[in-house]
């Protein structure tokens, strides 16, 4: 492939949510696209192989975007063909009272990649910014602050800070982050709720809480666009996808994966002259056995 | 597929390791099997989405065996094509010092999948009565037991009662539980080891320690007799695997998996009338919208 879809869809200036794009609109056809999506799935898995070999680094995926974005559909085909015992996905529902009695990133942190292994956060810690910025109220489940009038700018930096610092550290500590926000419009997502509810062995994921967030989609797109703008740095960089055509954001994403992992400088371990005189040992030990 | 493995190698009487097969002798050419390991991980895939979708049932598949018997590469074999949402593997290794401050189920308890999940767990609780058997000493980091003369046969009783009523207790609540014992031979694992140690993108797979244990084979036979016909039941089945031919192995284990996974009675949610009515309520909000 010879797109750098990296270049193109990091956020590295002043995100702008209402200029982004939605719809695909290059020249990769669809059928083009789910081969290519083929090809770089055995990419993906030789290079996880490396970086479970290495065993020096980790990798964490984060994935937001609003309901029916493509998020659960993305994870089971882009890393569909990557081997279980080298990836695992988390999946951030609502806090729990153990997660509420613990400060806003513990249930994140436990859930950290170790190290060889990639990371998939299916929402993340940018709910305390989105879903939380939008309903403010939810934050008083922390106990710590006792009005809604606590929740003001200055609350939020303080979010926004411990985000930054919280990715900073884990880069600095040999964990390479890839954010991706799925950037589907509200006419599409409006298809795919109608799909949802008209295809009987689909309706059961129709969730009304969806409807509800869905009335609020002008404070999500703020919501979005201030997070991104806070958190999009180098060592931990946004990319925004258009999310409209679910192929294409699958092969961008996997495409943009691949390319931060080619530049890890990822090395199967090599051994040095003991251990080489060590396993000629262990071979003639070997070969001696009656 | 017609031939039916669970029956073939399910431990449901006393089992001898002397007599068991290691290297599968049956009719099914290499060729046919590694076609046929395909076409059933499309099944697993499906079965996957259906366990996850009914989200009542967990399953925890157990991979035990010596070294070299090829339980890491069964993963990325059988569990290849697998959504990674719905998979997790644990690899217990050598437990860490907060492993130890616990009772031994401890650090299994806390790796049990969630409903609607696979867990794996390569290796597993069955190492305290495997190489903690063979290494009575281990137990004293636990720092229950004072002497190595306390490991008598009913300190072992004990362990074997308490993973019973673990697996029991697991299985009455929800998780079906699959045992797998990968039945290598000593000469095959000796051909395996040269291997690894000749192979020059291998041999940093090799550890000087695989050379020990292997030197206490016979030790570990007995073991894993014990182990086998002390908690092989019908709420937690083991299954003994011929495991000199890797590509059998893999098959034999991927069609027990799915014979297992068709006999949970998995179901896709269906809606109440109340619930359709709420469905067609918010269609028509979605249609009615500017």
């Amino acid at each position: 492939m010879s797109k750098n879809y990296s270049k193109d869809f990091i956020v590295d200036d002043k995100f702008d949510i209402e200029k982004s794009i939605t719809k695909y609109k290059g020249s990769i056809s669809k059928k083009d696209g789910k081969k290519l999506l083929k090809d770089e799935q055995d990419t993906l898995r030789l290079l996880q192989e490396k970086l479970y070999a290495d065993g020096s680094q980790s990798v964490l995926i984060v994935l937001q975007a609003m309901d029916a974005a493509g998020k659960d559909s993305l994870i089971k085909h882009v890393f569909g063909g990557i081997n279980p015992q080298g990836c695992e996905v988390t999946s951030f529902k609502t806090p729990s009272s153990l997660d509420y009695s613990h400060d806003f990133l513990w249930r994140h942190y436990i859930a950290l990649p170790e190290k060889g292994k990639i990371g998939i956060f299916n929402r993340s810690h940018y709910e305390s910014i989105l879903i939380c910025k939008v309903h403010p109220a939810f934050n008083l489940n922390e106990k710590v602050w006792d009005n809604i009038s606590d929740f003001d700018d200055k609350f939020w930096e303080n979010r926004y800070e411990s985000i930054r610092n919280f990715e900073k550290h884990l880069s600095e500590n040999g964990t390479k982050i890839i954010k991706f926000f799925l950037n589907v419009s509200k006419e599409e997502q409006k298809q795919r709720f109608l799909d949802r509810i008209d295809e009987e062995d689909k309706n059961w994921k129709f969730g009304l809480g969806d409807m509800k967030e869905r009335a609020l989609w002008d404070d999500y797109q703020k919501a979005y666009e201030d997070a991104i703008n806070e958190t999009s740095k180098d060592y931990a960089p946004w990319y925004v996808l258009p999310a409209d055509s679910k192929w294409f954001t699958r092969l961008a994403a996997l495409q943009i994966i691949i390319e931060n992992l080619e530049k890890m400088d990822l090395k199967f371990p090599t051994l040095t002259n003991e251990n080489l005189g060590e396993l000629e040992a262990a071979k003639l030990t070997l070969q001696d056995e009656k």
